[in-house]
Formats: structure tokens, C-alpha cells, sequence
């Protein structure tokens, strides 16, 4: 009986990584678009699919400076025997020559040039010598030119209408030039996605604060809001909480009001007082009926402690002392939060088939996500990496596909031997010698640690299994 | 005599592109710095070097919930025999136990809490069972903990003092959790460089502008924009001007004045409105004595294209004609612009051995960098990414070494069959396979095609020489 529940502590079931990044995705859509001007789009993403608006080049255009020619007038043109051509200076008109290449003449063009009608090839202004014919100023070609030579055709590159770039295309320095070119002054982009966030922890102070004995920092905020910014969402810093229910309920409520999603820190553990763990167990409780949540809600069996850990009757008082605010105030706060909850609500997951960051929940709270995060700051940065960042992505429009992680295959430069009942993801660093892509973890790569984060430019995917991976092991990559 | 100055037109000089970019890194320095907050900080640069303002862990703190225990008492436990620990619950002052772990005891502890004094591990919650010890409340453990198990000792991972990241250091999200944690709320980073940015060409509109005969639209200047933008910089965005040398200028003498660096685009070839090249030609001659300037600002032999493409009396009236306004602009204004130049003003480079945009040219101007890019958009794209990214991550504090464009090797999936006499920039697809990196050459790869400037992931270095590259071979390659 002890064996069985402590299988399934608060009956968390771990489900894998893809299906619950593919929960998480599914659960939110694009978003709204607005206008921006073109230059200050980097970085955002197309809301709609963009397409040429003329043949591009729009006319025949010189790719280099020399003169246009007719390719047939050059047939005979060596060094030893070069061929003379009148250069004709016909009236301009905006640039463009309003008269034509004619039998044995060439005209003047420089590089981007329209190039006259008559003509069919440029020659480099490097591989001419001018001289006189007749007194009259003329070319000397030493080279046969081919047919088309030097010259960009109209519609060479795109016709009218042809797509230039799709909705939720990441728009880069290229696009500026590409877009531009066919005249989008202002792009369709979709809205910056607004996202909560939540730090929970009774031992958390502001960053800047100082520290006390038994208090650290709240540095996951700040790493949230860092890489909702990073990935062009729109962060709003609620703070750090206490481990208390009533406290976090008040702060999801505002949260979800504000927010297109909510990420929270800390509290998603066995831990007495894991407001987190609480909090989704309530949401989980809520498809339930009433007699379901009062017998989930309460300790199976005395001191189990793979079940509900709280405490009974009969165990210490001072014990009690410890744990009893917790539940008064849980049975209270999960009360007002299942109150404001909408049919729609629903457990995503609370437990998923990794490390670090195996108690990593989702939900869907009243239409809007909620991702709780694990505390540990290589856990919070796994769990941002696999179900925040898809998440921003999908919210702009980036397909369900595309917005799943990328990985590449890399060659494993040292053994990791901690083998896992979960895949776990470990930091590390990524280079490449004679062309083979090669992982190096990075020390310091325990769940709590930080000093590898900022380092790490992926993380190794290692299979679940006894043995974890040997040196020279191709292993999965995500890229960071 | 024409062969000497065919290979000499302009007196201009290819040199390598590491010398070329080195000269643009040493003609600039990290500038100001500022301090933003720590969130905020994202993709901007450190203008200090950060240290730890504490050990960390700042206390031995339990990296599982479970109980704190002495391991010696635990030496015994085995499933079969599992030691009974009495469970203590000392006076807690601020989620911190005032008493230890005595003899035979346990202390219930949460995750990231303080490590009693006396306890030397952590047992894990899941692994004890609640039973009763004389009527007390006494935990059950089956198992020896080792000695530090689950527990993480003070400064473990850094020491007061010790370096966190160094000056420069690009800020990514977990740099937010690192800085954070020692209590860096507001952060010291360099200012961003403000670049002036300046279209050259008289066939240009503005990417708002309707086309009409002969003309395009600037797509350069959007996309150095947004490049500048991308690399952390301020553009600011003057325009596109006439190919007249006056115009051109003005433009420069506002843009000296305004911005840290200034970057042109267009009119640097030896076309005869190239105006970039003559201002470039200007300012290499400022040093020279004013006989000298003389001599190399005049054409040397009629009607030969390898000097100076100026006209002369004897040539075609018409010929004349269209050269004329520009050579009259070009003596008045090289003037305007020799007079405001002050001594540290020099050439840097006219001509740099590759493909393409062999004609990009840089300056030094009254002491700030003046780069003039090629107008052709895949050009201008290497240029950017050779001289401008590497001057924009200097001018953020990297340093010369990390500020040279990162180079991968990888191997080539298609023959690149064109050889040329300088190294040629291949825009590519990068992907890895089986731990193995390809580069797979885009389409549409001509210096004026735009259609895979923003597809590209990388450029590949192909040598100079006559045959190419193969596929299969191992190539450089620079990342974008």
C-alpha cells in the first residue's frame, strides 16, 4: 500500500517531454499583429505572408559598369583583332538611354544600369579601351561577349506575386533589404505576448536586498523576464511570494487578468509547503466531483509521506505547529481559486519524464496558460527552455513544428556517467573541429547550480537508463 | 603603360580581409558606459567585470526536501533493518532551526533550506517513512547517507570575490540569475553606438516610393539598419542621396557629427559616379603633398579606362557631357571636404581581395570610422557582416580577438565550380547531420541577388584560386 502511493505521490504521473511541450503549445494560438516600420521589425515576427509586389529586377539590369552591347556585333572580337563600336550617347531621360544599341554601337552603362533595347550583353568597363572611329568616339572589345552576359533579366529572381517571406517568418537584416525592395515600408508583425511572472518561495528577497541568514535572492525572475524579452515577449514582474496558497491565489488572479500566459517559480515539489503543487492539485481537483477532491485533499494514511504529507493527530504537536497554517490556508485559498475557475480549466501535466525539473506543471486556467516552474535555477532554466520559449514562439505565430526546440546531433567530449530513470538535459558547451560538432558539458551542472547557465550554448539530451552516455557517443543537442 | 594602370586603377590596392578588418576593429574603442537594470540587460554588453558579492551557496543548504540527519546514525540502515531517528522541532527564527541535529535525531528540511547545525546530509522525503518512536514522532530511514549527501556547502560554487563574467561579456538570461543572486539589480553596460547611416545612388527611392523607370528602392539602408539594431547599435538613418559628390558631403559632414561611426553604402566602384570611391580618393590624397594631389586627380591617358574615368577634351562632346557635373562637383566639393579634414584623417582601405564587394573602402575621418559599403545587396551583406558587426561589438567593449567574425569549419555539399583571384563569400544553409556540420550553398548567390541574403545562416570562405571548392571538402565558414 506504502509502495503504491509512494509510486504516485499526489498521483503526479510523469508524462515525456515532446507531449508536454506539445500540450503547452497547444493550448495557446497567435496572437493579435500591428504595423511597424520595416527596419525596427528585426527580430519580431510576420504576421502575414508577404509577396513580391513587381517582377524583380523590375527591368533588364547591368550587373556591372561598361558598355551594352549587341553580343553578335563582338562574334569576331580577340586581342589580336579587336572589335571597334561607335558608343552612342542617346538622349537620357531619368537615367535611361531613350535610344538603342544599333548595329556595331555599344552605349555607356553603369552597374544597376537599365540596359538599352538593342542591346544583349555588358562589357566590362575594365576589358574595353576607348579610341576614335572615323573621329568619332568608340569602343574598343577585345572578347566575344556571350548573349546575356552582364545582365540581370527582369523577374530573374521573383515574379509579381511570388511569396517572400510566410506568416511567422523571425524577420532578420536580410528581410529589411528583401522586403524593402518591393516596398514594404511597414510590416505586419504580431503583438508582443505579455507574460506573468511569479516568483514563490517564503526564503526569497528581492534582488536588491540584502541577504539575511536562510534567504537567497529571487534571481528566476529575473532569468524569466530576461528570456521572455530575449524571445519577444513583453514580461510583467509580479514579484516574490510567500509559501502560502491565499497569497499566490491573489497573485494568479491578477496575474491571469493581466496576462496572455502566467509563469510561476518554485513550489512545484513534495515539499510541505510547495504552494505550487498545491495550487495545480486543486486545478486538477476541479473536473473532479466533490466527494473525489475532499478524499484526494486529505492525508490517506498516517505518515505516509508518498501521499499527502500532512501531518495527522497523532504525530508531534510542534510537527503540526509547522504544517497546520499551510492547510488551513490551502483549504480556504484552493476555495476561492476553484470559485473563479471556468469549465475550460484543466491539468496539462505535473510531472514530466526529466532532470532537473521533473515536477514542472502546466495548466490551462480560465482559457490562459500557466506554466509552474521548478525553484532550482538549472531546473526553472530547463523547464524556460522546453515550455516557455515554444510557447513565445507559437504565441507569434511561429507554426506548432517550428516552435518545438531545435536540435542538432553532436559528438559527446566526456563521459557523463550519472545514468536517470528521466531523460535528462544537461549544459553544455558546443563548438566545432574538422567540421564534427562536439557537446562539452560544463561543470557545475547540479539542478541548484547556477555558474553554468549563462555559459551553456545547448543542452545534451541523455537517455533515460543506468549507464547515462559514454565520450564519443553521438547525443542529442538542443540549442539554447 | 595601360597594363600598369589597368592593374592599378585609382591606385587602389586590394589588401586581406583579417588585415582589413583588424584596421576598422583599431580605429575604434569601447565607448561610454551606463547602468540598466538586470532584466533589461539582455543582449546588451557588460562594461565591468562582475564579481561575487558573497560565497555561494551563501549556506550549506539541502538540495531535496526530507530530513537533515547525522549520517553516523544512520550507518546501520538497511530495508531490513532501518534506523528509527527521533524528529526534533527546534525553534525555528526566520525558516531557520535555532537548535541542531543531536545524537540519533532528525530535523525536517525543505528544499534550498538551511542545513542544521550537527546534520552532515539530507535523506530524501520519499525514501523515510513517519512512524512513532516512544509515543514520539521519529522518522524511519532504510539506507546509510553518505557524508554532504543532498547537501551543498557554502561558496561550493563561487568564493567572494570570484570573477561571475567580464567586461564585455555579452548579458544572456542566465546572467540574470547569476547576477541576480549576488544582488546586481542594476547592471554597468556600454552605451549603444550610435551609426550614421547614408544610401548612395541616384537611381534609389525611398522603400515608401512608387517605382518608376530605372529606379529601385534603398533596400540597403533598412537592412543596415536593422543589422546595426541587431548588433546592439542606434542607426540613424540619413537617407539616400544623388550620386553627387556634394550631396554626398554635406551628408558625411552631418553624419561625422552625429554618429560614432558612418557607414555608406553604394559608389565605390570605377564607375564614373562613383561617389563614394572619389571622396575615398580625396581623403587619401589629404595627406599627400598638394603636386601629388594634383596629378592623381586628373586622367592620365585619354581614353584610358584603367586611370582615372574622367573624360578628357577629345573625346565625344556627349561623353563629355555626362561626366562633366561631376567632375566640376567633385574638384569644388573634395575641397570643402579636404578643408575640413583634420591630420588623423586617413585611408584605411580601398580595395579588399575578395568577392564580392572588392570595392568596399573604410576611412578614418577627424578621428571617427567612415565605412563605404557596396550597393549591391549581397555586397553590402558581406561587408556588414566583415567590417561593420565586428566595429559595432568593439565599440560595446568586446574585445579585438572576440569581436572577429566566429568561423566554423563544416563540410560542402555542392561543387562551387567558379574560381575568382580573390576568396569568395558564399551565403549557405547550415545544418547538422549524424554530428557532422554541412554547408549547403543557397540559390540565387549573385552580389546584386537578394533572395538568399535572409535565408543564410552562414558565408563560406571559399579560397582564392582557380578551381573553387568541391563537395565534400572541409570549409570555412563564418556564422551569421
Amino acid at each position: 500500500m506504502q509502495q503504491l502511493h509512494r509510486a504516485s505521490r499526489f498521483n503526479r504521473r510523469a508524462i515525456k517531454v515532446e507531449q508536454a511541450t506539445k500540450l503547452v503549445l497547444e493550448s495557446v494560438a497567435p496572437g493579435q499583429q500591428e504595423m511597424v516600420p520595416l527596419w525596427k521589425a528585426g527580430g519580431r515576427r510576420l504576421a502575414e505572408s508577404l509577396c513580391a509586389t513587381s517582377d524583380w529586377p523590375p527591368f533588364a539590369r547591368s550587373g556591372m559598369d561598361g558598355y551594352a552591347v549587341r553580343s553578335e556585333d563582338t562574334l569576331q572580337a580577340s586581342p589580336d583583332s579587336p572589335v571597334k563600336l561607335r558608343v552612342l550617347n542617346p538622349v537620357t531621360a531619368g537615367g535611361i538611354a531613350a535610344g538603342g544599341v544599333e548595329l556595331g554601337s555599344a552605349i555607356r552603362i553603369m552597374t544597376g544600369g537599365v540596359v538599352p533595347c538593342g542591346a544583349d550583353a555588358v562589357v566590362m568597363l575594365e576589358q574595353t579601351t576607348d579610341v576614335l572611329l572615323d573621329g568619332l568616339a568608340a569602343v574598343q572589345v577585345k572578347q566575344a561577349a556571350l548573349p546575356g552576359q552582364h545582365i540581370a533579366q527582369p523577374g530573374e529572381e521573383f515574379r509579381l506575386g511570388s511569396l517572400l517571406a510566410q506568416s511567422g517568418t523571425l524577420i532578420r537584416p536580410g528581410h529589411a533589404a528583401l522586403l524593402g525592395t518591393f516596398g514594404y515600408a511597414r510590416v505586419p508583425v504580431f503583438t508582443k505576448p505579455r507574460i506573468a511572472v511569479i516568483a514563490t518561495g517564503s526564503e526569497l528577497i528581492p534582488v536588491t536586498a540584502q541577504l539575511g541568514a536562510g534567504l537567497i535572492r529571487d534571481s528566476n525572475s529575473g532569468m524569466v523576464a530576461a528570456m521572455i524579452e530575449q524571445s519577444g515577449g513583453i514580461p510583467l514582474q509580479l514579484g516574490c511570494k510567500v509559501d502560502q496558497v491565499e497569497a499566490i491565489v491573489a497573485a494568479l488572479v491578477e496575474a491571469l487578468d493581466q496576462a496572455d500566459i502566467v509563469i510561476t517559480t518554485g513550489g512545484v515539489s513534495v515539499g510541505d509547503h510547495d504552494v505550487m503543487a498545491a495550487v495545480m492539485r486543486s486545478i486538477r481537483n476541479h473536473d473532479h466531483d466533490q466527494s473525489e477532491i475532499e478524499a484526494s485533499a486529505k492525508p490517506k494514511t498516517v505518515g505516509d509521506h508518498s501521499t499527502v504529507s500532512l501531518p495527522s493527530e497523532n504525530l508531534h504537536s510542534s510537527v503540526k505547529e509547522m504544517a497546520d497554517p499551510f492547510q488551513s490556508n490551502y483549504e480556504h485559498s484552493t476555495k476561492v481559486l476553484q470559485a473563479s475557475l471556468d469549465p475550460s480549466t484543466r491539468l496539462l501535466f505535473d510531472k514530466v519524464a526529466m532532470r532537473p525539473g521533473s515536477p514542472t506543471s502546466a495548466a490551462l486556467v480560465n482559457g490562459k496558460l500557466l506554466v509552474a516552474l521548478s525553484g532550482n535555477p538549472g531546473a526553472c532554466f530547463v523547464g524556460l527552455e522546453l515550455f516557455v520559449r515554444p510557447v513565445l514562439l507559437r504565441l507569434q505565430g511561429v507554426s506548432m513544428e517550428e516552435a518545438m526546440p531545435r536540435t542538432v546531433t553532436a559528438i559527446l567530449d566526456a563521459d557523463w556517467d550519472k545514468g536517470s530513470p528521466h531523460e535528462r538535459f544537461v549544459r553544455t558547451r558546443l563548438y566545432t573541429a574538422d567540421s564534427i560538432l562536439h557537446a562539452d558539458p560544463l561543470a557545475f551542472n547540479k539542478s541548484s547550480m547556477l555558474a553554468s547557465i549563462p555559459d551553456a550554448d545547448g543542452l545534451i539530451r541523455i537517455p533515460a537508463g543506468p549507464r547515462g552516455a559514454a565520450k564519443g557517443e553521438i547525443v542529442e543537442v538542443l540549442l539554447l
